[in-house]
């Protein structure tokens, strides 16, 4: 009475994904719709400069409350604090806007689009494997996003639920118990290497998938690990043709 | 930025699905189970007469969690004592099997059979709708049931991640507010008059399906509902058609 039949030698059962970066193009998705809110409100800034400086908040926000610094909010609150900093930082006054609209624009984390493999190469791990997110988005935000980009996962277990943000063990030890599995029984598939460092120091199986143009097509990303991740490949299907 | 369209003037976002009885034909999958049990043990004895036994213990276990006289323990460590109850019931001593045994048996409840319905109308309702199950197992079990049986939920949220019981309101409220939704935005589809009674006492909306042969081909179970709930059918399709 089991469903799959893992064919490496690495004992896998679950493969979960890093999201932001790894399953999505997030970078392209927040400029649009950043591009599509000036457009709306008559002004003139780079999109894809203000998706940086929103994601440049990113860590600092976690580390608040991976420090204890302040109590556990979700992604979704973070996000949405961020942008109000982001659109200081290119010297736009968010308290111009009614609420609601830069609510909306906070929800374009939601509605991310896939990278081109992301949907196909998911749907071709689940053939074998438990297939799920393993990311700092909460619960809801990956369940939108899923429905929008087609991501078929198995299950959505979001950093809400763990209360714990990547790089602490907590998050990547957390899915595997509510599993039942060993740690050593997920893989985290991930295009950072600080990620796939902090998961194997918890016990996980690690497999590394390059997105160069995460940070856009002349930024010049790693295509190749650092570290000699169990698994590396250029695309999810690829990272799928390995574990089959 | 948002990916379905109810047809309903329910204002349902969500339709999550009472499991047991429900989803799955629990009475002849544990049959089965036990069958094959007995069957390499020698044992004489009726088979769907275990199965009953065993769920009959399922209310009062959880009744002992819910009002506190125990803390929560997971749905798999209620079935496994549940079993030895059962057999007990039936003159056998757990004690003379190994326990690995027992435990095999136990998971039984991980790969029960789908009612032909379910995997199709599970997926028709998921093209309008978030879906997913809200009963009582916990998510490793609901996620092995999912994979074997071809249900294709949008996410799993067990009980062991809201730590309630249903009728326990917060376990009909803890998924709406995971979901990021209004109790009313969520219903509950379920065989049982006494869970939707509850679900629609916390808020949710609800949907009888009827199953009149959980209990066996002769058990004479009600094909229609004792409640007048928002939706009822004699299939998950046939909710789905009135969904759409």
């Amino acid at each position: 009475v089991t469903f799959h039949s893992p064919a490496t030698g690495l004992g896998v059962r679950a493969v979960l994904f890093d999201v932001f970066g790894t399953v999505v193009d997030w970078r392209s998705g927040i400029a649009a719709a950043v591009d599509s809110f000036a457009d709306a409100h008559d002004l003139r800034l780079d999109p894809h400069a203000v998706a940086d400086s929103w994601r440049g908040q990113y860590q600092p926000a976690m580390q608040r409350v991976r420090s204890g610094a302040r109590p556990f909010v979700t992604l979704d609150v973070l996000h949405r604090e961020n942008l109000d900093d982001a659109l200081r930082a290119h010297g736009i006054d968010p308290a111009g806007f009614p609420a609601e609209e830069l609510d909306l624009l906070s929800r374009a984390w939601h509605f991310l689009p896939p990278w081109p493999d992301s949907a196909a190469g998911i749907a071709a791990i689940r053939r074998g494997y438990i297939v799920g997110p393993l990311s700092n988005g909460n619960t809801s935000l990956l369940l939108d996003m899923a429905k929008a980009a087609g991501l078929d996962w198995d299950l959505i277990l979001g950093s809400d639920l763990s209360r714990a943000y990547k790089p602490d063990p907590a998050a990547y030890r957390w899915p595997a118990a509510v599993l039942g599995l060993e740690p050593g029984e997920v893989m985290l598939a991930a295009a950072h290497d600080a990620d796939l460092a902090a998961a194997r120091e918890a016990g996980l199986a690690t497999a590394f998938i390059a997105r160069p143009f995460e940070h856009g097509p002349d930024a010049g990303g790693p295509s190749a690990p650092e570290g000699d991740w169990d698994l590396a490949g250029t695309s999810i299907m690829e990272i799928a043709d390995q574990l089959t």
